[in-house]
C-alpha cells in the first residue's frame, strides 16, 4: 500500500503512520519528494487496513498496490477455473476455460406445464442448464412473488426428465438449506450481491453459485463478493454480467461488456452474460448475447417464453423459442471464433 | 397507464391490447393521432401490469400516470408522518413534521468502554438516538465483521443508562427475532434496500425502521422498498439519504440532496441524511450535514469517534466529539430557519 | 404529447392547458380518470413545447409520444442510410447497411514519418479510412495539443498516397473552413457532441461527419445532435459509440454496446464503435471491437501505433500493428456472421 | 507519480521504466515488495506523462501523487481568491472568501421589456449580478436558439440602468470578441466545459469567467478546465456546480453538493451553485439553493421569471419573483451562519 501525506506534515505525524504500518505487520518505506512525502507499506496487503491508515492525521490518500481479493485473483491461480454444475440425477455441465454454457428458461416458473414446454424448447435449441425463478425479487410488493417450494419441485422434476442441471435464485439465508436439496446451482441476484450473510451461506454448500453483478458494483466489488463465497470453501463460483445502473434510459440497465475482458484478466473464474434483464426489450437481446460471446464470455443465461404476452413477469424481454433456436446457432459460431465450444 | 403503440399497427393488435387492459380490470380509452395510436388504461394502476402490457405485440412504450406505491405516497396521506422511536425503558423520540432528530454514535461497537465514552459525548452534544453497528456489512470478507449479540447488549445497556433509544443495522432475516428484543429502531443498510425478505420481516415487527437508500436506487425504487415494510403493517418508516453511486470519485458516494425535496413532495414519510458514509473524509461531513438540514431533512445520522485513528472500521469519516458539538449547534440554527426543531 | 395533471386541479387550470396546446397548433384530448386528469396533445410534436407545458400551473408531468428528432429517425426513413466518404483524389468508401468500415491510425499525428509507417500498417491489415488527430482535446492544458495545419497536410498527402480517405477531429468552428479543404470526414469528439455551433458549421459542409457520443449523452441526446447536422442539409452522418461515464473505474469509460441495437432500431444512420478510448488498456481493445461488431455495428475506429511507448499521447490503448492484423481477420469473420462485409 | 509493475517483470523492463522517468526529468526510486515492484517518480509531476508511463511494457498502473492542476490548486495559493465582476459603467461585485453573490435573471432574454421587468424584480430582492441568455444551447435544433447580439445590447443597457454587472453565456470562439465589449462575466455552459478552444479564448480576455461543471466531469476534470483559463493569464474564474448526470430521474441532473467542500479544500477559487437547471421543477429550487449555501458555496445563480408559463425556454424551473424575494431572505441568514455575506 502507498500512503501519500499532506504537504508540510511534521516528522512526528510521519512517525506515527510508520509505526501503525509496523503494528499491522507491514514494513514502512519512507520516500520524500520536493512537495510530498510518500510511505510505502510493504507486506501482505490484506493485513494492512486502508481505512485505518486514511483515518490517521496527515494522511491525504492511500493507494492499493495489490488486489484486495486473493482466492478470486488470477495472481494466485493462473489457469482458468472450470466449474462443474450437476452430477447425480443429471449430467455434469462444465463452465469455464474452453467450455461455454447456455442457461435458459422462463423468468418465473408459473406452473408445471408451462415449465415443461419451455424447458423442452430450450433443450432442443441447445441449452444445457435450465433456469427458472421460484422466489422472485420484485421492486413492488404488489407484484407476483413466485410460487416457492412447489415450483422448486417442478424445476427438479423437469431437470431430471430432460437431463438438465437446474439453476434457481436464492433470496434469503433461510431458503438455503431447503434449496440445497433441489438445485444444482444457486443464483445470487444483482440486488443480493452484497448480502454478505447469504454469500456466506451458499459458500458453505457445495453447489455451484452463479453470482450476478450488483447494479452499483465495480468489478472489484464483485470479485470481493465472490471472495466471500470462495473463502467459505466453495470454489464453484461463476460470475454473471447483467448490466449496471447508468443515466442511459433506453434500456433498463447498461450491459457493461468491458467487464468481461477485465474479469478474465484479473480473475480465473468463469463469466457469463445475461442479456435479458438489462435490455428490457426482446428485440435487443440477440445482439447483446452475441456481443457478450464475442467479448469472451463463457456462455449466456437467457429468458425464453413461448408466448411472452402471457408471462406472469418480465415478459418484454423473453425471447420466443424460435428466436432462441436461431440465436443459439449464431452463438455457437461466435464461440468457435473465440476459442470456445457450447457442449 | 398510457400505452403508446408502434406506428402503423393493425386493428387486431390494438384490440388485443384493449382486451388485456379490460381483463386486468382497467377501462381502455383509444386515441388516434396522425402518427401514433395511444391507449389510456383508466382504473387502479396497481392492478394493471406495466410489464405485461409492454410484452404485447405492437406496444412501443407504457407510461405510468400514478405512483406505483400507495401507502408511502402523499396522495393518500397528506400530512407529514411523525414516527416515534423508543418508549419503555427509554423516552420516545419523534421524527417527522417539525421534529428533527440527531442520531449519532460509533460506526461499529468495538467494546463496552468505547461505546460508553462515545455515547456520553454525543448525548451531551444533543444527539437523542444512539447508533452503533454490531453486524457490519463489509465489502471484503477479511474485514472486521462486528461483535454480534454481545455488542447488541452493550448498546441496550448504554441506551438505557443514558435514556437514548438505539438504532442498529439488521443484515439477515435470521437476526430479526433476537434484535427485536433489544433495539428501538432497525436500520436497513443501503446494500439491503432491495433485500425484500428482510423488508418484510422488519415490516412484521413494530419497531421503527430506518431505511437507507440503495446505491443504485431511484427515489421511486426507494419508496417502493418502504412500501414493502408499510404493507406488512409497520408504519414507522424513516428514510435516510446516504449517497448514490456516480462517476465522481473524490467522495465515496454522491449525496443526492435533491432527493430530500423530492421525497417530501411525493411522500409523507420523514427523511434524514447520513453525511458520514458518502464523504469518506471527516473534513467534508459538517458541510454536508448542514446542507442536508437546509434542504429540508428531518435530521441527521452521524458517526462520531473520540479517536478515529483507533477505530476498527470506517475511521476516516468519523467526527471528533468536539467537532460534533460545534456541528450540532449549527444544525440547530439551520433547523430553526426551515421550521424544524431538534428536541 | 401526453400531459398528466396534478390530482384535484380545478377546471380553469385544465382549460388553460388545453388552450395552450391549441395555441401551439395541437389538438387537445381530455381524459378523466378516477384519480387523474390526462390531456393528450395530438399533432406535430415538434411544434408543441414540452418545457412550456411543464411550466403551466397544475401540470405534473409531460410524456413525449414521438421521437423529438425527425431526419435522424427511422420512422421517416425506413432503410439504412449508406454514407459515402472520400471521392476525388481517393476512392469512395461506403458505410452503413451491409457495408462495414475499418478506420484506423494513430491517436495524434506526431510527424510525417510516423504517420506513413502506421498508415502503411493499417492499410495492409485492411483499414480503408485513415484517422489521425491534428488538434487534440486534452484534459490538461499542459499536455501535447497537436500539430495543427501542418499535420493536416501530412494526413492529406498520406491518404492520397495510399488511396485512403481521411478522418480528422475538428474542435472549433474557426477550423471548419480550412479543414474542409483537406479532410474527407470531420470527426466531432465526445466533448463537443453538444457544441451546437460546431454541429451547425459541419452541417453546412458536404463532408461526412463522424459524430462521437458524448460522455453524458443518452441515445436520444445523441440523435438530437445528429439532427443538428442533418437539419443543415448534410445527410452524411455516421454515429460512433465510444463509451459513457459511469461509476466503473477499471476502464476509462463504459462502452455502452446496447446503444448499437437501440440506434439501429430508432435511426437509419450508420453506427460504428471506438473500442480504444474507453478501454484505456490495449489488452481489452480486441474483445470490445469484436463485441461491437457482433452487436451489429457498421465498423470500428481503432488506434494503432507501432511502438506505443513512444506515442506522444494516449499510448496505453493503441494496438500494435501485428495485433491489429489479427483483429481485422477476426472482425471480418464476425461481420460475415451478422450480414456485413468489410470492403 | 507511483508506477506499479506487473508481477514477475524482468529487470530490463524495470530499467526501461526508470530510464523513461529520468528522460522526462524525474528521479526514479525503486522499491521491491514480496509481490510487486513499485517505482516512485520524484520531481515535478506535470512534466511526467502518466499516459506514457502506462503505455510501457510491464506497467500495471500509475498513481498521481500531486494534483494535475497548479494555478487552480490551493497548494500554491493558500487564501481564497476573491474575483471582481464589473467596474466601469457598473459597480464592482466581489465573489469569494466572505463575499457571497446572487446572480439572477431570466433563462433567455426574450425581449427588452421582459428583461427590464425581471431585472427590476431581482435587483429589488437583492441580486447583484444580472444573468440572461442570448445564445442558447438547446438539445434540439428546433428549439428557440436565442436572440443573439440585439439581446446582448438589451442586457448591457439594463445592467447599466440598474447598476448590475451582467453575466452572459458564450458558446462559440467566434462570439468572444464581440461579447467582450458588452459583458462583465462570460458564462461557460456545462456542455462547453471541455471546449478547450473556447476556454483559451476567454482566458485571453480579462473578463470574469463563470465556469459551469460538465455533466460528466469529475471535480478534477473541472479544475483542469479552470486551469485552461487561468493558464492564459485570466485569474478571474468562478466555478459553478449545476448538477451531474446520474441514473436518478426525478430531477434532470443530480446536484452534487459534496463538490462544494471538495473544491474549497482543493482550490482557492470561488464556487457558486445553480439550483435551477438541475431541478427542472421550481418547487425544488429553494431547498437546493439553501442547501448549496449551507454547504459553503459563495453564492447562487437562479432563474427568475414573472410568469414562467410564458417563458420561451426552460420555464418549469424559473422562480416567481415573490418566491425569489423570500428565498433571498433565507439565503442571507444561512450565509451568515457559514461566515459569508451577500452584499
Amino acid at each position: 500500500m502507498i500512503v501519500v501525506m499532506n504537504p508540510h506534515v511534521p516528522q512526528p505525524t510521519i512517525d506515527r503512520v510508520m509505526a501503525e504500518i509496523q503494528r499491522m505487520g507491514g514494513t514502512p518505506h519512507l520516500s520524500r519528494g520536493e512537495f510530498r512525502t510518500v510511505i510505502g507499506a510493504v507486506g501482505e496487503e490484506a493485513k494492512i487496513d486502508q481505512a485505518h491508515l486514511l483515518s490517521l492525521d496527515g494522511v491525504e490518500k492511500v493507494f492499493e498496490i495489490m488486489k484486495p481479493y486473493k482466492l478470486a485473483s488470477r495472481e494466485f491461480h493462473e489457469d482458468d477455473s472450470v466449474v462443474e454444475i450437476g452430477g447425480g440425477s443429471v449430467p455434469v455441465v462444465k463452465v469455464g476455460g474452453k467450455h461455454a454454457v447456455s442457461m435458459a428458461g422462463p423468468c418465473a416458473v408459473e406452473n408445471r406445464e408451462m415449465l415443461r414446454t419451455i424447458a423442452g424448447h430450450v433443450r432442443n435449441a441447445g441449452a444445457t442448464i435450465l433456469r427458472g425463478g421460484v422466489y422472485k425479487p420484485r421492486t413492488s410488493p404488489y407484484s407476483f412473488q413466485g410460487h416457492g417450494e412447489p415450483a422448486l419441485k417442478w424445476m427438479r422434476e423437469c431437470g431430471d426428465e430432460l437431463g438438465m442441471p437446474i439453476c434457481v435464485e436464492v433470496m434469503d439465508t433461510r431458503q438455503v438449506e431447503t434449496m440445497e436439496q433441489y438445485v444444482d446451482c444457486f443464483q445470487i441476484g444483482a440486488r443480493n450481491m452484497q448480502n454478505f450473510d447469504l454469500l456466506r451461506e451458499v459458500g458453505k454448500t457445495r453447489r455451484a453459485v452463479l453470482l450476478k453483478r450488483g447494479l452499483a458494483a465495480t468489478v472489484k466489488d464483485w470479485l470481493l463478493s465472490a471472495e466471500y463465497v470462495l473463502s467459505q470453501g466453495n470454489r464453484n463460483v461463476i460470475l454473471c454480467e447483467r448490466g449496471i445502473k447508468t443515466f442511459e434510459d433506453s434500456a433498463r440497465y447498461s450491459l457493461d461488456l468491458t467487464s468481461i475482458p477485465v474479469v478474465r484478466q484479473w480473475s480465473h473464474l468463469p463469466i457469463i452474460v445475461d442479456p435479458s434483464h438489462c435490455c428490457g426489450k426482446r428485440e435487443w437481446v440477440p445482439a447483446m448475447a452475441a456481443a457478450g460471446m464475442a467479448a469472451g464470455a463463457h456462455g449466456t443465461i437467457i429468458e425464453v417464453h413461448y408466448c411472452p404476452s402471457e408471462a406472469m413477469c418480465d415478459g418484454p424481454q423473453a425471447l420466443l423459442p424460435e428466436t432462441f433456436v436461431g440465436l443459439m446457432e449464431q452463438l455457437r459460431k461466435i464461440a468457435a471464433l473465440v476459442g470456445k465450444e457450447f457442449v
